[in-house]
């Protein structure tokens, strides 16, 4: 290392012994990660586990193939909405019965905050963010026009007030937890415990959580939540989304997009919808099994890990990476745009730069996979399964070279790719 | 063959010469199908392509693997919606821009019946169909209860006088074009006229047309359509839904459920929602890529296939099982449920008979593979791509000896699954 000059507390060595010391060490074994490539984009779509290209082919080949549609009942196709969603419980502190699996955190969005509606029926004001990833922006603002509501959209600052100022008109909550731009994390069980003093609902959005951080959607109370699974899930591309409602709300949900596979008795194929008593109500068509096939081998590494654990390798990683910036990359203008205080911080950092589309292209040219984020956000995911203290060393140490160089400073890291 | 004597006009010669002259005979090359197995599901989940293991293969290991999040780009992930609905435009009558592959059929019944609601914001009548598949019955409900409107569930015979007494008050016919059930075919074309004359629009479900029919739906004048490509379009278990809107409607179609991948600049990330211009308006959440890629790899056998000479083997198949049917189960009991006039017959022929389930079952032991619609129905789907007419024959072959020595009547066949 060329630059360690400039490294203050941290040296090569100190990094060395934090990667000996991991006990999440083995887990990178786990997983596929390309030669070349330090990927610090594990939360837009996680790493590739070693347990998934067997299991796709045994579905696709075997199951689908030779089983043909007797693979519903013998391979249990038809009860992995379930299944998986049991899985996803155990890492976000819910009962397995209060999770499934099913459609894209969009659509689960769409579905819970209408149900959230039809539980508050006299009341009127909804409580987003601003910031919040855009797509819960549009979902909620279509649910408030289809219910006859109104969505107050308001900076992070300014939540508790807007919660406090709908009072007993207050229907619902919208948040993320951790937000898809700073990573800064809410407090969960505060604001859920205020907006349940008005009487009101939380639908918490746990995309950036799920498989990161300890989440406790019982121990917080909380009423909903959603969240997608090829984040830090690792479920593939476009794996479908999960859905929390619970125990204690489920017999009276009554959901906007009531398909045939939410039927209490689908195959008897009645004309009148009856939801099923449990989870299954808040499915709708047939589920995508190859999606769900995959993740439920994917979850498989999460297999007896403790949450905490996982927690506190991320905080180190983005908490080391931080260090790193200010002192490696300190005269390049970069500015940390996340919180510092390792609590409130999700497990990603983003950095503020005027060239931060160039340099992100960049780095991706060199093997360091971040991505940007309008407008103008380099955005780095650090995965506790798969990424090691020497990756963000490295990681740092290729962003001093590329600003040092101007390397970003070429047209073919200047013209803009169709998703960024 | 022991039972030729039962056979008037058809001999297993004169079936063999069928499969000899079958233009389509050399597709079924294309498929896996597994010995011992007369697959006739293929109307409930088509067979596996031989094309689809190695694409997985190379998405999974490669794309997700290797490319990472720069597959969204590198390996066009981003624009597959709309590649794979271009290639299903093709087997509808539909322009390239007009059809985009997403969610499941029955969230994009959702989707376009609301959106057809708020094109005739002035109008109160749905009407629909009885025996609808149910999901659509299920939605449809839930759509006029959101919207504001009435439905009209009436039976098939009376859909033309519920379209005539709803009058200007119209706002939508949603049917599906073949049967679940009967296989009993609409005319799309003179429905959909007569609806229009009132001022209403139509939704068509294509989920038992769709790779199988020449479905012409702007040869029509079609307004929405939606469609599964599990069936007839051998997209595998659970794959993505189709959805097709007229380009003359796309510039106003306002859909509730505008997730980012529906807007204008989703990667701008941009807190008020704008629609995209064209059919990617239609999406909501992220695309499930490995259904996406499967579906994309299966749609391969149909390039350069006549629809045409498809239907006229799906018509000379589901005819000839109804002959033999007639000509060699006639003691049992059986009755047929679909059109005898191959022209209003979808591509499965549905059998009526009070042990139903437990024959379903004791056919698949015997590797004839049907399905069982309740209460009473044993269905068998002829997909003309992979089915010989020696299938047929030995199919109703092994029938028979089931009958003749009631196999079916034991414990193992008269107990239900889950999936029947």
């Amino acid at each position: 290392m060329t630059h360690a000059a400039h490294i203050a507390h941290l040296t090569h060595a100190s990094i060395e012994l934090m990667d000996e010391r991991d006990p999440l060490a083995d887990l990178r074994e786990q997983f596929i990660i390309p030669g070349g490539v330090i990927y610090l984009d594990g939360n837009s779509l996680g790493a590739l586990p070693k347990s998934v290209p067997a299991r796709m082919k045994q579905a696709i080949e075997q199951e689908w193939g030779i089983g043909l549609i007797r693979s519903w009942n013998d391979a249990d196709w038809y009860l992995a909405p379930q299944r998986v969603g049991a899985l996803i419980a155990g890492l976000i502190g819910a009962q397995p019965t209060e999770v499934i699996v099913c459609d894209s955190t969009s659509v689960n969005v769409f579905k819970v905050l209408v149900a959230a509606c039809r539980m508050r029926p006299d009341r009127s004001v909804i409580v987003s963010e601003r910031g919040n990833f855009p797509t819960n922006a549009y979902i909620t603002a279509e649910v408030a026009r289809l219910m006859g509501k109104t969505v107050v959209f308001v900076e992070p600052s300014e939540v508790d007030d807007a919660i406090e100022s709908a009072g007993d008109d207050l229907v619902a909550v919208q948040l993320t937890e951790v937000n898809f731009k700073t990573a800064s994390r809410y407090d969960m069980a505060a604001i859920t415990e205020r907006v349940h003093a008005l009487g009101g609902c939380v639908v918490w959005d746990l995309c950036h959580s799920a498989g990161v951080l300890p989440v406790d959607l019982n121990g917080c109370d909380v009423d909903f939540a959603v969240g997608c699974t090829y984040k830090y899930l690792n479920g593939g591309p476009g794996s479908p989304a999960f859905l929390f409602a619970a125990e204690r709300h489920l017999h009276q949900v009554d959901q906007p997009l009531p398909g045939w596979h939410g039927h209490a008795r689908p195959f008897e194929f009645v004309q009148d919808y009856e939801p099923d008593p449990g989870i299954a109500r808040m499915l709708t068509g047939t589920a995508s099994q190859l999606g769900l096939l995959a993740l439920e081998a994917a979850l498989g590494v999460f297999a007896g890990l403790d949450m905490h654990v996982v927690r506190a390798k991320s905080v180190a990683l983005t908490g080391l990476f931080i260090s790193l910036v200010d002192t490696e990359l300190a005269e390049f203008g970069f500015t940390v745009e996340s919180p510092r205080d390792g609590t409130v911080r999700g497990s990603h950092v983003s950095l503020a730069h005027e060239h931060a589309y160039a340099i992100t292209q960049a780095l991706i040219a060199r093997g360091v996979i971040g991505d940007f984020r309008a407008p103008n956000l380099l955005r780095f995911g650090f995965a506790p399964l798969y990424l090691r203290y020497g990756d963000v060393w490295n990681a740092v140490a290729i962003m001093r070279n590329v600003m040092t160089t101007a390397a970003w400073d070429a047209p073919e890291f200047l013209a803009k790719k169709a998703v960024t």
